[in-house]
């Protein structure tokens, strides 16, 4: 999709105000975020974007495009910016796995946004009329937990984590982490609060690597930088 | 609050049927549960619970009132459940933690009821217009929490825990776990997906209880079966 795109429209009476596609976006996202997407009325979005209705039609087709559109907007940004902290080369996999843990924590609790996880936050406010919604935010659910899937994946391959380590059971574990820290973003949790909970965590990051890995092999040798 | 009380009510043409508070409690819980608070209309809590309007707004004054009641229901039944877990004196404070945790994930994954932990449901899903029921979830959100806090603080002053061990970090940390369990739950995962997460928590449990334990600390007598 451009989202380049610019198509003129009129607010109240004063001269022609083009319409931003992007800053559309932002503030509907803002708008579901906040109140959830049933909650949320085409008025609401008329609102908050400064759009007028039938511009929101042509550009979106209808409240669930522009959900859609929006969410996609949250995604391709949030993944963009976890996937750079875990790409880091220069980080150690335990290091990479903090710094992207405590950018949750900043995300999460960013005071010019609403609290936690844009796509925890709907999907949990949907109700079960919205089935096509619901359907494609299933559908990019997982989004972070395969960012860390692959993650992880790529450094056992490099021999930063022991062959024996559980991938799959290490990427969920640091997920349901994560959606605690958006629950408790959401109600109320500063960044410092949600930052002791990933100090925490790393503090169990040896052992985390190392469950299931027996001790014949736990030996294994790996650069000494993961190991602790 | 009685929560005996049964008023008469007549449902279509049939005989009078006796109103069950109770019985009406569970069913507005359980719509409240699915739609969250915001989406659910008096006509949707009417069907639900088989009640007459008036008969509702005799009994809980209006749907606020009737949200109250049905969240008030809620805490009661799996707080007692989950005390009752924690205060088996037969269970080693990791045992009672993880049957605490596994009730959790059975409760979450209950097939005759909407996924997940009522209370984070409907708080993610309030909009930011239904302050006073926002504040009413907030309050009662710390719940499990405050119970974990005294479950481990009474096993820390028995000598089950070392003396250094920081029991609100640790009680906030397993907290944030079960958060997000009812994200995981709400997005469709399994009971056996859940207690895979528990598994892998408990087995992180003796560097858990022993974090920021110094080691000359560390090696307190304390009783054989909570160091496993």
């Amino acid at each position: 999709m451009n989202t380049d795109h610019v198509a003129p429209t009129r607010k109240g009476r004063g001269r022609p105000k083009q319409f931003d596609r992007d800053d559309a976006l932002d503030k509907a996202l803002e708008i579901f975020w906040r109140h959830g997407y049933d909650a949320t009325s085409l008025n609401d979005l008329v609102e908050a974007t400064g759009a007028k209705a039938p511009t929101l039609y042509a550009e979106f087709g209808n409240k669930e495009g522009l959900f859609r559109a929006a969410a996609e907007r949250y995604i391709a940004k949030f993944a963009d910016r976890g996937r750079a902290l875990l790409a880091n080369p220069k980080c150690s996999v335990a290091q990479a796995t903090e710094d992207f843990m405590r950018d949750t924590a900043a995300m999460y609790t960013d005071k010019n946004l609403p609290s936690g996880c844009f796509i925890i936050c709907t999907s949990a406010a949907l109700s079960s009329s919205s089935d096509e919604v619901a359907k494609m935010l299933r559908a990019r659910h997982h989004f972070q937990e395969n960012m860390l899937t692959d993650f992880l994946r790529s450094r056992q391959e490099a021999g930063e984590l022991p062959a024996q380590t559980d991938i799959s059971t290490l990427a969920k574990y640091l997920t349901c982490i994560q959606q605690g820290m958006s629950v408790q973003a959401r109600d109320g949790a500063t960044r410092e609060e949600l930052d002791s909970i990933v100090s925490t965590l790393m503090g169990l990051w040896p052992a985390l690597v190392r469950l299931g890995v027996t001790p014949s092999t736990a030996g294994v040798r790996v650069p000494q930088r993961d190991i602790a």
